[in-house]
């Protein structure tokens, strides 16, 4: 069962601002798609169903922080981290690198629910197909 | 001297993903130009320049907890406290609300730089036509 | 009846791109969100409902021609123009002016539809309650 | 030489918005990204340097006809074509598709621009080491 994931990134024209660097918050989306990627390669999606019902993955906290710029057309290697498996709620820990470079550490977690008419959320146990492939990263990581 | 300032902001289109709430890396979007609207409120910018050379607030790190989701349309307040003015650096604190219902809380640091040739930055102590007009706020909030 | 709406948007750090202007694609964006104002402003919305049915807007083409380059904190005027409204579609012009520069010009065409189950979209024609409220602009405009 | 180019790319979560569907004004920056792989497979990049002067492409004109919505995670086919080299600006036409659905067709008009002090632009004709790697389509494409 993995708990660690790896993938790369092109940084976009558009991933940047005037400063010249790729804009703070891209880094928010860049680790959401690795996520998802993750639960991919596991066979399954962010938006899967359970029994019928749409499954929704929202938010609860998200953090970054940014050790040296990244620019345009550079490609990271990024690192997923599984660092907490609850209940209810996973939290992923991700590291941005170009090379030996460290760019930039995050963190995110997320509630799973079951979404509702009119996009009403319910939050509830993550499914077993899904709690059963993906495990939690040693304390070490 | 200020050390709070508030301002809103109504949701766009744009601003939202397919589970009809604002996708969670916008409020980082919100977060800057909030902090931006502070600056200029204060006469001066964030892209303000210094004996002719450009200033610029790289980001050191950026957080945000989601309490309750937010959709198309609504206005939201947004309140921008001083969390700490440091020789080089800041550090803002952010409250999202709707009336009564907190949306979200975030935070974020930068720091002060110069910039150089090609995009080179180097962080100064904040410059006092700045740091005159900025204060820490009490402790308390 | 209005066949034209004005409005104004100050540009914002994430606008940016690494050219130090407002990247191409933010435009759609600017008039998405007129078009928006717009509605609003007639006492309706993008996102109405009839007899009980979701009211969407997917577009049918969009463009725009780039006159002059915009940079952060400028403000912007908006111009937007009712080109064409027909049976089930919607054609709105805008115009970006920065005084008396011209920035812009674009163009968006919508057509009316009903939101069903699973997203599934049925084009019908514009509700009278909208339908009666929005005057073509005349051929010179 | 080439007069076409095709490509993929996978619809992020942050490509969608409420509707659940990928936001109209995505496609330009799936446009752009495109280009930009274009140029890389010649071995040069948007970002080029000429005589140590940096070039850059700002736009003329974009535009995109929206013919079928595109869905998260869905990979949608990416085609390239030159539609015309001037002596000062490229035209480039794109077509996305998903399997045999055509989802969208757009274009791109851009000049060829040294960049100043102050990021001021003066337009050029097309560098040779670039002109002489491009081929325009034939009329038929």
């Amino acid at each position: 069962m993995p708990h660690e994931f790896h993938t790369q990134r092109r940084i976009e024209f558009a991933d940047t601002d005037m400063a010249g660097i790729v804009h703070f918050a891209r880094f928010f989306i860049f680790m959401e798609t690795a996520e998802h990627e993750f639960l991919r390669s596991l066979g399954t999606s962010v938006a899967a169903k359970l029994d019928n019902m749409q499954l929704g993955w929202p938010r609860l906290a998200a953090s970054c922080e940014y050790l040296s710029p990244a620019k345009f057309e550079e490609v990271l290697d990024i690192r997923v981290v599984v660092a907490r498996k609850g209940n209810k709620s996973m939290t992923y820990h991700f590291e941005f690198r170009r090379g030996e470079v460290i760019i930039a550490r995050g963190q995110m977690s997320s509630v799973c629910c079951i979404v509702g008419a009119e996009g009403k959320l319910k939050s509830i146990s993550i499914p077993d197909f899904l709690a059963a492939q993906i495990q939690e990263a040693p304390p070490s990581e």
